[in-house]
Order: structure tokens, then C-alpha cells, then sequence
């Protein structure tokens, strides 16, 4: 038993514990109060597992579900960006990649590569399993928000365009999910809870 | 496309949202505030993860981390038994049942048995998965409660045979971390977080 590896495996999964105290723009239901990252990620790691079949194509649910399971690590450092926040969108890579040097860095080595090389592979979007993974990342607060009333597009003047343009990766991934989105998005137009421009 | 299926697997990703409003009797790190349930399966997942190679026994990652994810929904309905409550503990089988016909019963009849089946699994804790998965429910509390100084053991009045008793199943599942947490608990009846009868 190494001492120094088992030791480096707790630090980080007490670092982690931080991530209970990021919170998202989205609230949970009932608008009780906005979602920490911990809750979003077990969220959306149970919806790969509940609506893989709707996938375009194949893909690893297990790796798919640890994608997602740490896919927020960094915000820890880097903070939550609202995904309508141009300013701030500016400048997320390189504060999430501070995040990641330092955090990841926590692990041994091996599983250090191994994370970080998951959480790369979600922000770049271009597997199965990453497609999948950033579909739910989206619309899980689609639902939230759709079942609060559309309370946090309100709130924010969130535009059609703007919507539709952050869940456009479904598209890609999922007919299903798409269209389920598109009759969602329609609906809240409809009813003045997203602004149609 | 089935419709009515799409929308059973909606239902109950929405329902399961209420674990994020069930609040256990550990804190998160720094005692900010009570954990809640999706956190806390979150926290587990991503451990099993990371903790695999401790296991005495083989087992298969992805199945006990969707046990870790599911583990705990009968909880909305059921409400979080604490592990020292004894009055508590007696009507807990029973509670969870009735949940879990409930909550299950939102999916599609193939989710259900498959997710109920986990359920049972986990509760059962017989299958290498079932013991890793609940040595990680143990060890989770146990890891935040050392980082806060033992508040909650201390609040409760918790003794060391009973810590040691919710605790025994690690001692079946990996030598590294029952070895861990027997120097954990020592540590804490030596500095009085933990009471020595």
C-alpha cells in the first residue's frame, strides 16, 4: 500500500467537497433555491443512464457518467459561468485551465491523466460519450427551468436565439431530445417566459 | 418513439430533483450546512471511482456507481434515517418499501426493475458491488465528519462501538480503508470527538 497515493486520493475527494458550494444560475424544482454543481452532476449521471437509448450513436455509459460526474471540478476554482454571460464566457478557458492544473494535480499521477484527460475530452465535445454527456449538461436546467414556470429565463431576459443556440448539440445527438427540446423552447415562447426577438 | 415512455423517464428525473431537499445529519466540509442527498450520492460515485483499486474483491465499477447514484431515492418519500437513531431505524424497512413501489413505479416497467433491482442489491449488500458501494455510503460521513472536527459525532453524542459498527462492513470489503478508518476512529476518541464508554 502506498501511503502517499491513498493519502493524494483523499485530499482530492475532500477538495471535491467544494463543489456543494458552487452554485448555477439554474433553480431546483419549486424554485426553493439555485443548484450547486455536486447535485447537477449526480443529475445528469443519472440521466445518461435513463435515456441512453435515445443516443444517435452508441457509446460507453460508464465513461459517459464520469465525464459527467466531474465535469464541474474546475468551477471549484473558476466559478460557475451563466451560460448567457458573454464577458465572462470570455475569459472561462483559461481560468478553467488554472483549475485543472491545480486541482486534477491533486490525484496520483495516473488518475490525475486519466480525469483530466475525461474532462477534456467533455469540453471538447467530439466523442459519443462527450456529445452525450454535454446534451445532458444542457438540458437538465432545460427541464428544471421549464418545470419552475421558465422562472430563471425570466429573470434574465433569456432570448429565443439565445436558448436555442445553447442547446443546439442535441441536435447532433439525440432526434429525440431534440425534438422534445424544440416543442419545449416553443412552448415557453409562446407562454413570454423566453423572449422572442 | 414511444411517447409515454420518454415521458415516464421525465417524470422521474424530476421527481428524483427532490433528493437535492433531503437533508442528512452530516455537514459538508467547513460544517456550512447540512448535506443532501444528491450530493452525497454524487460524493460516493465519484469515490467508487476512485477508490477501486482498495477492493478486496473485483467488481464491476459502472453497476456500483449507478447503485451509489439511485441508492437513496426512496428517501423522498421515507426521509433520511439517521445511522444512531434507533426508534428510526426499526420502521425504516418498511418506509423505504412503500417509496420505493412509489418512486420506481414513475419508470418504464424495464428502469423500474432495473433500478429497483439495484435498490435491493444495495440493501442486501451481499454482491462485491453492494459491499463497495455501502463501505463508500459508510465512508463518505465519515471522511467530512474527520474534516470537521468530529462536530457531529460530538453533537450526537456518538459513541466508538457505535461509529465501529456502522463501519464493520469496510472491514469485509478493504483492507486499506478499514485500516484507514480504524486509525480515524482511534484519533477521534483520543482528542474526544468520538466518546470512549
Amino acid at each position: 500500500m502506498d501511503e502517499n497515493r491513498f493519502k493524494r486520493q483523499l485530499d482530492f475527494i475532500l477538495e471535491i467537497d467544494k463543489e456543494k458550494q458552487v452554485y448555477r444560475q439554474t433553480h431546483i424544482t419549486g424554485h426553493v433555491r439555485r443548484e450547486n454543481d455536486a447535485e447537477h452532476a449526480w443529475h445528469m449521471a443519472v440521466m445518461i443512464y435513463l435515456l441512453k437509448e435515445y443516443a444517435n450513436e452508441d457509446f460507453d455509459v460508464a465513461r459517459a457518467m464520469t465525464m459527467a460526474l466531474i465535469h464541474d471540478v474546475v468551477e471549484i476554482d473558476a466559478g460557475d459561468t451563466y451560460a448567457y454571460d458573454e464577458a465572462a464566457l470570455a475569459t472561462k478557458d483559461e481560468r478553467e485551465k488554472a483549475a485543472a492544473d491545480r486541482i486534477f494535480g491533486i490525484l496520483p499521477d495516473d488518475q490525475r491523466d486519466a480525469l483530466r484527460g475525461l474532462f477534456e475530452e467533455f469540453e471538447a465535445g467530439k466523442t459519443p460519450e462527450a456529445k452525450f454527456a454535454r446534451t445532458m449538461d444542457n438540458f437538465q436546467p432545460l427541464l428544471l427551468n421549464d418545470s419552475n414556470g421558465g422562472a430563471d429565463w425570466r429573470e434574465h431576459g433569456v432570448t429565443k436565439s439565445q436558448v436555442t443556440r445553447r442547446q443546439k448539440n442535441s441536435q447532433l445527438t439525440s432526434d429525440t431530445i431534440w425534438d422534445y427540446t424544440s416543442e419545449l423552447i416553443e412552448r415557453n415562447v409562446e407562454s413570454g417566459n423566453i423572449k422572442d426577438e
